[in-house]
């Protein structure tokens, strides 16, 4: 039987260009980027391993009996602790290679699968999954990587899901305001450096952290890969968090990227500055709030990420900053690629990477963002503006409609 | 040089042990629970790799330029970017598994390593660490699942280690606490079944979710693995995390499990009952209270944890409870295993399972849960009380001091 959901259907085909018998995905939590998207409900389950054999549907192969009810939920056809003989394989072989060996031939075994070609995706314990893989190939079983062919296979993403994605969206448009507010709110210090005060205290990333945080916990979301609140000089590095005792002041560039995961993940961020930016600062915050502009008109199913990301490369060149292009490996100027796709990964396809094929092509049903960037770490001071998008049928939807403004005032 | 550090001894012993020349830690975030316990301090990295090359000290390998302040911020020596040559890699193998295998072989060239046998820890994508290792392979280099060693390394606590985990804990008790609050000022409708009423609106499980989340907010901490918030029916199956829209009744239990993430993770239980509950989940749970209180009494270093697990069941059979050793694969009575150790993973050493060396013995430094319960699924209930405690040089220290009362009006 071959399968009607065209999830399922890319990966046969995936598996039939790899010349697999099945896909295996091995998982220590029902969350895995690779396992969530075959769930028609997301379920609390640990460790467990989903088998799709080619043209057939997925099965569900959970590790303890306490998670039985959770497993059930799932939806899918299951392979239960009892069928996997967990208790036997512990008792047997304590060391977690040899375990986790007989699970998966177990696994494969029950779907009717025999010693040959399988696909291998999900992720775990590097030491356990090779020593497993060696030992199993001893059985005949050969791994051919398959993380790419899940990646592939969720990249569009059902109506369902970019409803999750636009949900956490939204909360994070929320959390931006609420940033925003909290900025506005401050007032700065001339005596003391510009500081900024709130409610006569000294305004710390760790403040805006905290608001940030609540208002996602309001909502059911959580932070697992945190965020960034990171205030000039800490701005001038893309991936610097931001330390949490810093004091905010006046005249600096504030980056907020914040990106929450809920079902799905979310992603945004948008630059600050209170009171009067320095010249430099507000040149580049036009230059990206223009670049990212014109990249969203050009957004649009065929089109390549990596046409985008030269497009915005020339502007940039033209303006006189560096970029990845004109001068690899540059710390100032822009510094980064142009976006990433967003879901059952914060960073998923497609891809914004020249050396791209089909995974890095804009096709409807995808959910990306677009995120250009300038930074001058000597200086001190950062932008970026990142906005999500969902490629609908009818063009491009933005998923985090905020104003762009570095004043927080005009938000 | 032979390291001085406990936990780089533990290391380098254990790779003598193996015959392996060196350790390497793949990861995708330096969160990862092989990366955190060599990090002086923690940082917010994405894709690194650890060598610890055997009596050496550590190197991070980092893989993107933006991340080079974060990088530097560990206080541990550095491989960077560009000494990885991450961008050529990226070039010339598009593919994530030939990728993976040039920056493995180069982050373990620039310690100086030529190929021989590795022991391989941490985590990730299990397509990728397959073939990469694969590929190695061909090139000499051996591989031996080190997953274990670095557990075992990690098992006992430092100082500053347990002090995140105490924090934790302390915020763990105050979400338990305020789940008791709202409890304790919720009044059941008799006229509808005894269900719950909180300011004049029904109490489901998500009020009592959204009060937690908030609070770990407040204090910075998520909880990525969720939490179990499962009343009656669901309580009677361990794992199941309980049904948002749930309403809450008088009579029924309520195990409320929660399990947050800061620097470390922090774990606790208690089981809740409004208004009087039936004789079967009273007298379980005085059952599980007494068990708790006996084996927090035997907990000392030098203790196996099966010996205490083993306790426990002696005393649930006397009581007339199914236990694991009684009837394996059962689940009503005692359904699971006593406790297991808390820190960089929420699961971790010790372990209390019968097939256990010197990971299941009970040692100064260890942090560890003691969590009793009975469970009778087809009644409709649970209980479970557990304890988080520290194995301090003076004794037990319980992280977790709370009243055990089901009556939310005893807190």
């Amino acid at each position: 039987m071959r399968c009607a959901h065209p999830r399922l259907a890319a990966v046969s085909a995936g598996l039939d260009e790899l010349g697999c018998k099945a896909l295996l995905v091995l998982a220590w939590s029902a969350e895995d980027s690779d396992v969530a998207p075959f769930l028609p409900s997301p379920v609390h389950l640990g460790e467990c391993l989903l088998v799709v054999p080619s043209g057939e549907e997925p099965r569900l192969a959970y590790l303890t009996l306490m998670e039985r009810d959770e497993a059930a939920a799932s939806g899918l056809a299951l392979i239960s602790s009892e069928d996997l003989e967990v208790l036997r394989w512990a008792s047997e072989h304590p060391d977690p290679a040899p375990f986790l060996a007989k699970v998966m031939e177990r696994a494969l075994g029950r779907c009717g699968l025999t010693p040959g070609r399988i696909a291998l995706a999900g992720h775990g314990p590097a030491g356990a999954i090779q020593g497993a893989c060696s030992l199993l190939g001893g059985e005949g079983w050969t791994w051919v990587p398959g993380n790419a062919l899940v990646l592939a296979a969720r990249k569009r993403k059902e109506a369902f899901e970019v409803g999750a994605i636009r949900e956490a969206a939204g909360a994070t448009c929320d959390a931006l305001r609420a940033v925003a507010r909290l900025l506005a709110a401050a007032i700065p210090d001339a005596a003391n450096g510009g500081e900024l005060r709130l409610e006569g205290e000294r305004l710390r990333v760790a403040r805006l952290r905290a608001e940030v945080g609540r208002l996602f916990a309001e909502r059911g979301l959580e932070q697992p890969r945190g965020n960034i609140i990171a205030p000039a000089e800490e701005s001038g590095v893309p991936h610097s968090s931001g330390t949490p005792d810093r004091v905010l002041r006046a005249g600096e560039s504030l980056v907020v990227d914040i990106f929450p995961h809920g079902r799905l993940w979310a992603d945004c961020t948008r630059t600050f500055c209170v009171g009067t930016p320095p010249e430099p600062l507000a040149r580049a915050h036009a230059a990206v709030r223009a670049a990212l502009e014109e990249v969203s008109l050009r957004a649009a199913p065929g089109v390549r990420g990596w046409d985008l990301q030269e497009g915005v490369c020339l502007r940039f060149t033209a303006e006189g900053y560096p970029t990845p292009i004109s001068e690899p490996g540059n710390t100032r100027g822009y510094v980064h690629n142009l976006g990433h796709g967003v879901g059952f990964d914060l960073h998923e396809l497609p891809t914004f990477k020249r050396a791209s094929g089909a995974e890095g092509v804009l096709r409807e049903g995808d959910v990306f963002t677009l995120e250009p960037g300038l930074y001058d770490p000597a200086a001190g001071w950062g932008v970026r503006l990142e906005d999500l998008h969902h490629l609908a049928p009818g063009g491009l939807e933005t998923l985090t409609p905020l104003p762009y403004d570095l004043d927080p005032q005009k938000w």
